[in-house]
């Protein structure tokens, strides 16, 4: 099918200082968890945009000097000839798809506390980085950096240039974002120094100033240079000169860079999950970038529809639509939107599975897309799928892992059937995304009940409850049980095991409410999943009054990782929910709920008429168990929430593994390292 | 000083199985969050154990398969031959200096989520581990273990044991402990098996068994076999046929492998800080071994003093004394007590910022051994500082980071003179040692007091206040600052961020409290800090009535790092004092305390008649920036809290930092790397 003339506007090229961009998709620097460590993984990784149609690919943070260590937290370095030659492998992959390759440059100031270099973290003004988040949290307060430090500084990012450009990036960033140093010098909150870096506006512009000029003259003109900056705080202040501090800076620095790549501070606002916002929701901030500056402009915000990144080109407020989720998901959605295959696009659902990888200190993940990460050390490319089977595969379950299993068996050449006793294809999901905020999870089903129904080898069985004969009786050559797990009501521990099930009137498990049961208010809701489903169980149920208790410190605390938590906890404010921490539910008389502190133990007593317990799930298959007192192994497969429960994240990747390993011999997984190793003197040697 | 005799015992040889102990000193396996990717590093590290005379170093975790993936969390890894070759470096470390080197296998199970590797964790009978600390916390709930897997798991264990003899390791263990997958085995709570290896005791030993038979066996009895578990859950249930579960479980192990190496099951209580555990707080749970098993036994406590150690032989509890945060503390502690030197040990604090490290997913770090993990790196030798200078240094500050700059100035010959306007050194340490718990502190002082009254080049001067022309008037060659930090009276913003000082009555700050303020009750304590001095000044003041408010979502919150935190809860709840989670205080008039909840901004109030803030540390020296007007830069410096404020281990790592590097032309840090980018194919060269 071609291509909606009114997408043509997309694939126009466009100029970035000394570079030009073959269309106006950019994956902006986002993390990907894989550090210097893991290099071909990375470079990979990358070229899998490349490859799907993405102008720039870009690194994540890439930190310029040992002074600025983000460890635990994932990040890249420009520290020496190793590194170069680490980056050089994403760079070469870039280029081989002709597209441009960026890389930000990076220091984080106090917000890096340098755990492992141990340098003392640098400040404008000694003014520490802090957080509630236990892992973010550090007693490393900065130093203030004096005029030998901020020369330093400067010199760090002009000799990662040099490095960089020998490395093969195009573009060059320089990163005043995200409360890190530069950032640090623009807002008024870090920056109380009484220089020329400090006071106005004009001072605190400076040092970004010096640092663009700096990377520029390092590589004299032959690499761009990008400034990203963070614009929220900026733009809720008042200037004395501009209608904003955000348009005083940018007033500054309008011609500095050759691109603005403008974003959020924070980054439950700026990596927004789909449950509480909605697409292009940084538009209010970055809008009049444009009316400032001339240069071009690229923004993020979740976009996965064509129109929208029309529109965001049409109406002035950008020149590239950027991506950082949306091209994890579909790394080749430029090149589908290009091809006139929209409806083939695998759309970001805004879960942020991919921000928890960096938070989690781990190579990143996608809902959408099991094969991020893979594409190197398993060998999984994220559109192609080889043609290499061709027996029969019944697969029993058409929920997540079901539904991507039955599609990759079906890519591979496998006569498919998946059969599940619902009506509606989707499992869990049928009823999740329809709790408040999860309506964009159901593009999990949506993509994958597209593209099987595209399929002539896949036949779909709704309404057909297996048994063991019935699947026999089939006789396909391979069957894969993929029939969920189920939420037992269960009590936990202090030591924060499940223990038994509780036996009480009104007692739910999200399976109930599932199944449609209406709780009689006033409910307590006992989280310790304490990921998204316990919170979003509370909203839904906040019009007969809800007290939501948790063994954590904070409501759906690992929702913190998400980018969700503090959001959740304004939604509770909202609707009127009671929040209480750190307790277990020892008991419950359908009157009143029994409570312990977790740690002390000390008990209390609150009244609810309904208790909804969400903690401890179960896997296994009466249907599996079944089939396997006489299957041969090598036909039976467990896949999904079934073999182990986990997240939708968790389920997608088992149903994709089941499906590329299903009859295979021999699986090959690659191991990588970094360069390093081959350039360094062993202590026999060097001493 | 010759040895005292009773001590003799201490150093007598101990068989383990095949191998030979030369003395009873034993650094039990414990995490170095080195891992692999560092292996030089952690060579080094482990070598300067067995150089100070431990008979036994021991590695971490290693991983037998990739199945046992804990990322983000540090652990070894034992899968292939670069593993070995990693490996093989710190057992010819270990051999250079005639000790035995162990090897701790192990297989996380449902503990070990598999972030990187991405397989399904793997359990007994699909109960997860939970957790309230969210970088614990993952969707990822394991599959139940089949037949097969069970044979794999052995399989893993043998083919790893095969490794590791093969990297020179002389005692691999078997580690059925801490959650773990084969202690998942040994108890009910996980363990719901109805095969062979679940239901009575008997067989929920058999995996353990098996395990080590099948590491004994991989390696026919060349090397010694040694199983950790953890007794503490076992020891508090009851038996049909013994005293106890333990005494059953080691009963029918009693004969199995070659040495015991006996801990407890939870952190807070395994690496218990001194804050709330006394020395050798273990025996009460282990005190049984020897009374079931001929085998030896190795077990912690946390043993510094050697008549303790002389006591656990004697009264037949142990037969080595194992060791992880004292031999990270003074790797030279053997060496110290067989030399008659017991004055010099560098007695651990218990403080746990060595377990903090591993929460934190970095290198060890000590705050009595600011050499640790730097031995290779920088080349810093834990007792061996090389005499290479002459001049004379004023140290102005004699807390933490001056005591250390000072000493190890002293050591590389300078003439050293320590100042400081108290009458008695220890800078905050005077103070913050007096708060509940915090005793053991006090060793950081006492140590390096004892240390620089021995030294002929150093001049102590108390009670002397030192104005810049003072110190020029001494004429030193360098002057080193380290005059401390400010606690300011500042609240901070939402936004995590510290604000303006809340300028009211009764507002005190921890400096106020240490110059003799006495509050009056009842009391507000505001933790922004977040770390153990809030909740420590918290205790100190509960007689008068106190409420303790913090942004975070526990009290002492970072304390999770240094198992503090589910102690400071039970602390609370025993001394009646107040918790408010997720706060900011707002405002105070002398009466009543304005709160807001850190994510909704929701407005509370309490009463109170005094506020302690403890949130913001400035450093920053008005002696420094006066003498900086006309010293040369590099006769100046400015080191520890007063340079950036940090807890006591960053004041004596910055200390020791300057005083090694104080007049050093180039500075040289090594970057360590894995073996195994020597060992994969390319990508080009493997398609």
């Amino acid at each position: 099918m071609p291509r909606d003339p009114r997408f043509d506007i997309l694939f126009e090229p466009v100029r970035i200082g000394p570079k030009l961009a073959r269309n106006r998709f950019f994956q902006v620097p986002h993390a990907s968890g894989m550090t210097n460590a893991a290099p071909h993984v990375r470079a990979a990784f990358r070229e899998a945009k490349a490859e799907g149609g993405w102008a720039v690919v870009s690194t994540g943070a890439c930190s310029v000097d040992p002074s600025s260590d983000d460890s635990p937290f994932p990040f890249a370095t420009l520290w020496d000839q190793a590194d170069v030659r680490s980056h050089a492998l994403m760079t070469e992959a870039a280029h081989r798809h002709g597209s441009l390759a960026a890389v930000e440059l990076w220091h984080g100031g106090a917000a890096a506390v340098n755990r492992t270099t141990r340098h003392a973290p640098l400040s404008p003004s000694g003014i520490p980085w802090m957080a509630t988040h236990v892992p973010f949290m550090s007693s490393a307060r900065p130093r203030v950096m004096d005029a030998a430090d901020i020369r330093n500084l400067i010199r760090w990012h002009a000799e990662a240039a040099i490095k960089a450009e020998e490395a093969g990036f195009d573009i060059l960033y320089v990163y005043a974002g995200m409360g890190y140093l530069p950032y640090q010098f623009l807002l008024s909150d870090y920056n109380q120094r009484t220089d020329s870096y400090g006071g106005s506006v004009r001072n605190r512009v400076r040092l970004v100033e010096q640092l663009i000029d700096a990377v520029r003259e390092a590589t004299k003109g032959r690499c761009a240079v990008a400034l990203r900056i963070s614009m929220q705080e900026l733009r809720a202040r008042p200037s004395d000169v501009a209608p904003t501090e955000a348009h005083e800076v940018i007033g500054y620095l309008k011609d500095a860079p050759d691109l603005f790549d403008v974003k959020m501070d924070y980054s439950a606002f700026d990596c927004a999950a789909s449950r509480y916002t909605a697409e292009g929701s940084h538009e209010a901030v970055v809008d009049f970038l444009k009316s400032v500056t001339d240069k071009p402009v690229v923004g993020v915000g979740r976009f996965t529809s064509p129109d929208t990144m029309v529109s965001m080109i049409r109406r002035g407020v950008l020149d590239f639509i950027g991506g950082a989720r949306p091209s994890i998901a579909d790394p080749f959605l430029p090149k589908k939107i290009e091809e006139g295959r929209v409806e083939d696009i695998r759309e970001c659902i805004g879960c942020n599975l991919c921000i928890s990888s960096w938070h989690d200190g781990v190579w990143v993940r996608c809902t959408q897309n099991p094969t991020a990460g893979e594409e190197w050390r398993r060998g999984w490319h994220p559109e192609i799928v080889r043609r290499d089977a061709s027996g029969s595969v019944l697969v029993v379950g058409a929920g997540p892992s079901g539904l991507e299993a039955a599609l990759t068996l079906a890519r591979r050449g496998h006569e498919v059937a998946l059969a599940d006793r619902a009506r509606d294809f989707g499992g869990r999901l049928r009823w999740e995304s329809r709790l408040p905020g999860l309506g964009q999870w159901h593009r999990v089903v949506d993509y994958r009940m597209g593209q099987l129904r595209k399929l002539p080898n896949v036949s779909l069985y709704p309404e057909s409850e297996l048994s063991a004969a019935d699947v026999r009786d089939f006789g396909a050559d391979h069957v894969v049980i993929a029939t969920g797990a189920r939420w037992l009501p269960h009590l936990c521990g202090t030591n924060e095991l499940p223990s038994g099930p509780l036996v009480a009137p009104r007692v739910y498990t999200p399976d109930d409410l599932a199944a449609g049961a209406v709780p009689e208010g006033p409910v307590a809701v006992f989280d310790y999943d304490n990921y998204y489903l316990g919170s979003a169980v509370a909203e839904s149920l906040a019009h007969l009054g809800v007290t939501y208790i948790t063994t954590a410190g904070a409501a759906a605390a690992w929702g913190f990782m998400t980018n969700e938590q503090p959001l959740v906890h304004q939604s509770f404010a909202a609707k009127g929910i009671a929040l209480r921490t750190l307790e277990v539910v020892t008991g419950f008389d359908g009157e009143e709920v029994r409570l312990a502190q977790i740690f002390s133990g000390e008990e209390r007593r609150i009244a609810a008429r309904s208790l909804v317990i969400v903690g401890y799930r179960a896997g296994g298959s009466a249907l599996h168990a079944a089939l396997a007192e006489d299957a041969a192994p090598r036909r039976l497969h467990l896949t999904g929430d079934a073999n182990a429960p986990g997240a939708i994240v968790h389920a997608i990747y088992q149903g994709h593994k089941t499906a590329r390993e299903l009859g295979v011999e021999k699986v090959v997984v690659r191991r990588d390292a970094p360069f390093a190793a081959r350039d360094f003197q062993l202590p026999e040697a060097a001493e």
